[in-house]
């Protein structure tokens, strides 16, 4: 499963000691080939991590033979020291690689406290044992060793005719998309050029990670990477293929939603009656990110009132005596006003549906939210920086 | 003090019944003139209340004779009934009040639930209450009768060479303006025209009210009033005038920051170094709006890497590697990087003070913020819609 379902990548997941209760931290996935093509999808915060920016310029090429990732900190905003520690991480993974390996080719991903420099001296050892402990087999253990915050460490495969694509991912918080918002490395056997897995990394990742929205906190590391080894032989269609990365995102980003920090409830959200796939995305995330509505779908109570006053704040098309909201199949409001009896509308399972129809089109959007709990603001009020 | 500082007006506070628990819930202000001169402001939310499309139709007319304001309800998402209930509530206040009194001088501000009618068997009998209780010293019983959830009535005056300004706001949560997001009514007894009214309201909660984001939702019933009796015989010159609207729309600003639910810290945002004033605002709105930020705030964290992404998510001009942050006068984030000490930070006042240099310009702005904490959860949660 994870990163090692697919064939031709071995994986590695250990402890290198970044992290000071001494959990896995490091996380190691090498593309053996014989094609080495890749693209990736980045955070669009401005404040990007060094490794990032390292991995920007790596990806321009293409080509991508290994993958490195901590655990333990987010080598962000830590200036000119932090990006030469990124580019001697990737160096050292060349190295240990031998072959043809090089630097130019090795993306690096990091995650955890941002304003804090990584420990090189024990993270340059922990290359080289995640290097020797490499195997077809190592996904899982790579997919535990990128975990910070999150509860449970998440994967997903889809297997195809002859060929597979699979993943792993992390992140439970500062969880709001654009892009991407955590780090995830997918990779597949399918025989497709870069330009091709960028194709479909961009349209997955669009309607996947990108309609995420735990709480509103867009990330400096956010990375999402697809590597393709061609080892299968196989060379599937376009829409095929897009279709796996595609159903792999949407597992990996539920997976997401459903360990977010602190979340009693998972949000989704769909506005229909759209005039723009755009004003749907815009109220979609309005409604996400309303700290009052999120508070009364921790206590169950379908208050509808606050998604309406958060699509009140957007600049979608909409008229506001028109607008009509269902919370878990109960249409609430109705043209701008009371609708049907809240008292039907029961909101004991975790996942609660809020549909927002906007009556002024036929285009929609769905977005995942998670509510806001004492337990997240406990967690983040102790998150030592 | 409150609208009864001014000399001209009289006001009432009283128990309708409108709130179930039998607390003051309704309050009538009254311009005895000579000058019936108003001005006013209101949400910019398109979600409006029936009162604020109401009052804003009044308010075109620049006279305003009497201000009837219900706590225990918002009269928001309220159809046309919503609608015909607010005529019907200033209809009873023009006739109780007799003269020449009409209604459409009456403005109406509602605050409380959304989506639920207002109990009129109870209200337009307490219209009569709150007439018979009228007095020149009701001022403070007015304060009161318009809290929901706010701990304190919030009032304000500035007195100055034989004239005064005056009022009274409230508001406690979904507390972020655009404009206003709560309640307020100042009174002057100056005598100056409803145009020049307008322009020194619109001035003063540019810089007030407008940049106060204590939870990032706005309201749909925000309202500011400004109203002119003339009383005094004084006309004072307008940078007078407006200083002194500007000095009490600035504390009435402070006492809800003060008194925002759940809140432990009042956050001063101070952006400096801006190329624009809208840079400025936009990136202390997205400092303000940060769940995670406001979760370290409150557990007195200065994490100022989650100042540096939030920042990194705004369209203002900055060079990420240029950002400095103070927190509490200790710049922990030079050059976007490690600066002083995070040590030598103390978080321990309710004032949180944060300094972000954009290092790319000369201008700046002041927003006010909240932290995030578990009693504004529980409160929010619990807020029976």
């Amino acid at each position: 499963m994870s990163v090692t379902a697919a064939q031709g990548f071995t994986a590695a997941g250990i402890a290198a000691g970044i992290k000071a209760n001494g959990n896995p931290d490091l996380a190691l996935v090498v593309n053996n080939g014989p094609r080495l093509a890749a693209a990736g999808v980045f955070t669009s915060n401005r404040v990007k991590a060094a490794p990032v920016h390292w991995s920007e310029q790596v990806l321009r090429g293409g080509t991508v033979s290994a993958v490195v990732l901590n655990s333990g900190g987010a080598n962000a905003c830590t200036g000119p020291k932090g990006f030469q520690d990124t580019h001697a991480t990737a160096e050292k993974v060349a190295q240990v690689l031998g072959g043809d390996s090089n630097a130019g080719e090795i993306a690096v991903a990091s995650t955890g406290l941002i304003g804090v420099l990584l420990p090189m001296d024990k993270l340059l050892p922990g290359v080289e044992t995640a290097a020797a402990a490499l195997s077809a087999d190592g996904g899982e253990a790579a997919a535990i060793a990128i975990k910070t915050t999150d509860t449970v460490h998440k994967t997903a495969t889809a297997s195809r005719a002859g060929w597979t694509v699979g993943g792993m991912a992390k992140g439970a918080g500062m969880l709001a998309p654009g892009l991407a918002t955590m780090l995830v490395v997918i990779t597949t056997d399918a025989d497709l050029d870069s330009a091709t897995l960028d194709k479909a990394l961009r349209a997955a990742t669009r309607t996947t990670f990108d309609r995420v929205d735990s709480d509103g906190c867009m990330s400096t590391n956010d990375t999402v990477l697809l590597l393709a080894s061609g080892a299968s032989g196989q060379v599937p269609a376009y829409e095929e293929f897009a279709e796996a990365v595609r159903t792999v995102c949407d597992d990996l980003a539920r997976q997401l939603i459903g360990d977010a920090e602190g979340a009693s409830k998972d949000i989704r959200i769909e506005v229909i009656g759209a005039a723009s796939e755009d004003d749907a995305v815009e109220v979609g995330r309005s409604i996400a990110r309303n700290n009052l509505l999120k508070c009364a779908i921790h206590g169950e109570d379908p208050n509808w009132g606050r998604v309406l006053s958060a699509i009140g704040t957007t600049e979608a098309g909409f008229d506001p005596d028109r607008l009509n909201v269902a919370i878990n199949g109960i249409w609430v409001c109705r043209n701008g006003s009371v609708g049907e009896d809240r008292d039907l509308v029961s909101m004991k399972d975790r996942e609660v549906r809020i549909t927002a129809d906007l009556a002024n089109g036929s285009e929609s959007a769905v977005i995942w939210a998670n509510d806001l709990t004492a337990d997240y603001v406990h967690e983040n009020s102790a998150y030592s920086s």
